[in-house]
């Protein structure tokens, strides 16, 4: 018992220094993970009624109700409040919005950088989850970080898999959020 | 006394298990709370000179010194540097600046995004901490992420408690933020 | 033995209870530093073709094509996809992209504000890092937050201090940014 008690202590000891010591830690096994869709429309000068977002900035000689034509949309930069579905049925009862903004950042592919929030209110979850970084489009599954969330997400860390689910044109498309966190309270 | 530290051991070592194991913690105690108000004076076309603010972004149909008339300023994107101060008094000798962005986020009520810094330079405390989050105004208390802090707040984690604690038509607004802290270094 | 055993377990268990108490911690020892430029070139209405960023917002009164001429470019929003180099040449095979937005918030003297992700792709690092907060460019060293990470980087927290490595007149400037990451998986 003894030889055990020692054996566990010296474990405890060893770990508390490694946290203190700049030591790479193996990654926790995830405390939740949520797999949510949210649905945005983009105002195209015709839409005003359905659009969930629109355009607020866009490069010189672009103008705001279309995306800018050359360059990949570089520099057309989107305001969003859109509705999060438990499936990919845009009619489906929302249980939160994802509000945020986007825009395109890059001028020889289809490419954006994302800074959103998602403000759930169901009976499941209460509270909400902020995400930013980069998000090159045309992959498949792109990973971007969790920052910060408040209520029954409170300090969440972790990460969100995006994937595109489905788009219509410019117009329309579908994302598919796989967050997972690897920290909860 | 062996009892005692054995049933220590077996305490610390469920505790490290669960560290990586994806365990939810009960939320620790705050280590710091700071209630500080911020104070912004928007660009109306006619304040040049008292604005800290000004509209940077706009929907289509909408100008940059005048709110967005219809769909409650939906979309309208603004860039501040708000004097930071102790109390409620915007004549009080600021302590930092509250510097970042926020734009209007819904069409069927007032809402905004937030993304900001709070740069404070005073006797008490030198260093940032930065926040972002939705903040659905009509609310009175609406919670929002800090994500990230430097200097004094290095890697600061936790939440700030937002409420308009004055405001004069679309010019004036001041915001109590009350900061609570569970990670402090 | 018995002695020096208790003793340890006492330190595992204070230990423990700090971390739920609100106890602050002496910052850890860093698990990683990565020191890296990126280059910004900024759309003037002449260089469409080598321009790395452009304005997408201003305020009333300017364009976008010019920085805001009056108040230290106050308002000025811009979008960017800068190559990162280990060096500081510019013409050096570039190892990832910077990719986010800046935007000046001072009226009295020059300063930003930043939301960026750094999406390296090297043999070195495969991976995201995302940074926000106050940018006080005349500063010689300023501190922003990490904010977030994924792939090799999945959930970094830390700092980046950057400097102004070079820069020309309001086209081109070169910043160093010196990453010290404090959690490491």
């Amino acid at each position: 018992m003894a030889i055990k008690s020692n054996r566990a202590v010296r474990f405890c000891f060893v770990w508390l220094l490694l946290l203190q010591s700049g030591f790479v830690f193996p990654l926790p096994q995830p405390c939740r993970n949520l797999v949510l869709y949210f649905h945005d429309v983009l105002y195209n000068g015709f839409n005003a009624h359905n659009a969930t977002s629109t355009l607020v900035g866009a490069p010189q000689g672009a103008n705001l109700t279309l995306l800018a034509g050359k360059d990949n949309h570089f520099g057309d930069l989107a305001v969003f409040d859109d509705p999060i579905t438990l499936d990919n049925n845009f009619q489906s009862p929302p249980v939160g919005r994802a509000q945020g903004f986007y825009f395109y950042d890059m001028k020889n592919t289809f490419s954006s950088w994302l800074g959103f929030t998602f403000v759930l209110n169901s009976t499941d979850y209460k509270g909400t989850i902020t995400f930013s970084g980069a998000d090159p489009i045309l992959t498949k599954y792109r990973d971007i970080s969790v920052v910060g969330g408040t209520g029954d997400f409170i300090m969440a860390r972790g990460i969100a898999t995006i994937s595109t689910d489905a788009y219509e044109g410019d117009v329309y498309f579908r994302l598919r959020v796989n967050i997972t966190l690897y920290e909860c309270y």
